[in-house]
């Protein structure tokens, strides 16, 4: 345990749930992380917006609260960023770069709205810029997708990252609860913000789609390019129709390659996608219940792979912030430097309406002969194969369920909007995509 | 996809299963492999016994049998083995390393028993010592717990890493077979070998525990510390009994830290051990079915995670190989270096006697009054406390199912020897662990 160099100096940027987390590790487990990088971490000072707050376990003498100035003192090896959001996040790591200091940051929303600079950054500073905390908690999931399967061929990334989201569908889907009851009582247990809506309209899980595409497919994706669906429209009658087809509706962060009808090695290009879907109970995505977070990941030679764990919250973040902080600081000791980012592959992302997806359709009906030939027809005329169909019900209560066989989304959604039209569909009670059959 | 440098030339060392996908994937997937490491891989010769054997995708060119010249060749950067076994691929491996190459092995039966040696060679001669195909095949395992976990303070290790034997016991539970059917089926599916010794004996699952346990605690562990016990003694009666208890009978490879009185930090030592147990049907692990492995790991901040995938076959495990390949690649083309393992906790490997585990034992007993005290008796004796106690059948068939609270191993083995020699107890029927409850 003797160091063999002076210690690793560390700079942190924001001190809430996350930050004060990584304080008390980096105090309690002091020996531990000094014997496995070599050479003790050392706190060089925390940047804060509310030097005043009291914060237990924090020397008052390493607050500040100009941040600029911290990222680029000399004394500081290393900046871990857990402040958050675009700005001041991306000007400081940026800063902390260019004056030679590795990273560490936990922001999802920058690296996805703009992971392209920061990459660029580090290639160009010759810095260390590592990110696991930003995606999926605790759970080790960008390092095996940035190395361990670097030698492999992703076809696909099938995934819940947002713990909130899945509470509330888990909530509906063991209680019956409708979305706002099992939202308020989400909130109440502390799962959801006061303002949910990065949560519930997708918006986190969609950052964390774009990180994840970027590393499946060495291709640039940012937040932009993913289409984006929440899970406030998702009714107790789209839970109850999952129920019966032995499937259960979750928020999927969906990230495809698109086979080329040429069968060239890259693809035509990649799907990134985050909706609320259905998926048979079979499926190992479906047993993941409350606010627990799973990736399923499917590559060519590795085949099905999961990653399960806690998706969120201080201790596991700060676990993975943690984990980040030891392999930079190793790096540093051993003059060496972590991978870097190649977005070489260049795939274009494609609309979602040439996606190939499936539906569930629920219809209320007429109860009159023709109806199914009617409703038929429409899912013909867009080239839509139908594999099944359920009708239920008599009268006033006539249902019709359609399953269908995969399609471009553009000719679903298009049947979808025909039906609408028809006379004899009383209403289109629910519409469902289906998800976690085979690789495409 | 410009290369900066020369091509990396890689020496492969076996062409079998594995090595022949090793090779199939470096020249199918040229020009990705180019890409993200920097620089085109290149085979610069394959190591074999049997060199007039035809190998369909490899150049008659690379192959020799002179393994020791091609490990030392000055045009070679990189040896991958493959080999498998003690000698010659421990000799081999030295001798890359001494003359400054950096190696790649799925060696697991070589880094249970002389890891030290390896990672002493890597730490002197400065190459890299990867080997995340030594376990669990395509899963990334070795990297997450050496890297991400590495802030974090792993508790326990539990998982599935023979997929000869889940695949055996999964037959077991689903259709009641015998172990010697089971082990036939599983023969002539090809999930087991003719002489299967190493894995129903749980040869392999130590090996592969002894190197999680390493890593996840920092500290020196060998095959030889594991305590080991295969699956041949379990018995349709078992799994029965596991069924009854809502559980099932699964190998497991557990690695745990033993808490020290005094609550510091490290702990009193490890317990590293492989033996078939009930586990909850509620627990992650006993949904794994088949051949396929998962790894449940247990840290302090992370929480519960689980990983999943398939532990062995020549594509998974090339899969791994080929990650490692490219890290190393990268490493080398960016003139870095991968983590080097530190054992610095060196805590003690306690005796199977000192573990705390519980008990399940089924008695046939006679049917006659003051049978249970008598067996309540003895568990007392040894200070074992009883957790739940079932009676069933009358007369001849009369069994008493007990399940004890946690208590050290010698405690309840010694418990069991004494009700063996009691005159009311006909037979132990059944005696199984039972695992897979919250953190010690």
């Amino acid at each position: 345990m003797k160091p063999e160099r002076g210690p690793v100096r560390v700079a942190l940027l924001g001190c809430g749930v996350v930050g004060s987390e990584v304080v008390r590790l980096l105090n309690g487990q002091a020996a531990d992380l000094a014997a496995r990088v070599g050479a003790p971490l050392e706190l060089a000072g925390i940047a804060v917006r509310r030097p005043d707050r009291v914060r237990p376990g924090v020397d008052p003498a390493l607050v500040t609260t100009d941040a600029q100035a911290l990222v680029t003192r000399d004394d500081v090896d290393l900046v871990v960023e857990v402040i958050g959001g675009i700005e001041p996040a991306r000007s400081l790591l940026l800063e902390a770069m260019k004056t030679g200091k590795s990273v560490i940051t936990a922001n999802k929303a920058l690296l996805a709205e703009d992971g392209v600079t920061l990459f660029a950054a580090a290639r160009e500073y010759g810095a260390d810029l590592y990110y696991e905390a930003s995606v999926a908690g605790a759970i080790p999931l960008l390092r095996p997708l940035r190395e361990s399967l670097v030698g492999d061929h992703v076809h696909r990334v099938l995934g819940i990252v947002n713990g909130t989201t899945n509470y509330i569908l888990d909530q509906m889907d063991t209680h019956g609860a409708g979305f706002n009851d099992a939202l308020e009582e989400a909130q109440a247990l502390g799962y959801a913000e006061a303002d949910p809506t990065a949560d519930v309209e997708g918006f986190d899980a969609a950052a964390k789609a774009a990180i994840l595409a970027q590393l499946a497919f060495h291709t640039p994706v940012t937040a932009a390019d993913v289409h984006r669906e929440g899970i406030t429209e998702v009714t107790a009658a789209d839970v109850a129709g999952a129920k019966e087809m032995d499937s259960v509706v979750k928020l999927l962060a969906i990230c495809e390659r698109v086979p080329a009808e040429d069968g060239r090695n890259g693809g035509r290009g990649v799907s990134v996608r985050v909706y609320p879907a259905m998926i048979p109970r079979s499926h190992p995505l479906a047993s993941v219940r409350e606010a627990y977070n799973a990736v399923f990941v499917e590559a060519e030679s590795a085949g099905p792979l999961m990653f399960y764990g806690a998706g969120a919250g201080g201790a596991p973040t700060a676990s993975a912030i943690l984990g980040d902080l030891v392999a930079v600081a190793r790096n540093l000791v051993g003059g060496s430097r972590g991978p870097v980012e190649v977005t070489y592959a260049e795939l274009p992302v494609l609309p979602m309406g040439e996606t190939i997806t499936r539906y569930y359709v629920q219809l209320d009906v007429a109860d009159r002969s023709g109806v199914l030939a009617a409703v038929a027809e429409e899912f013909a005329r867009q080239e839509v194969s139908i594999q099944a169909v359920r009708q239920e019900g008599l009268g006033e209560d006539a249902q019709l369920v359609v399953v269908t066989h995969r399609a471009p989304d553009a000719a679903l959604s298009a049947t979808v909007e025909r039906l609408r039209k028809l006379d004899i569909v009383r209403e289109v009670a629910s519409v469902m995509r289906v998800e976690g059959e085979e690789t495409p």
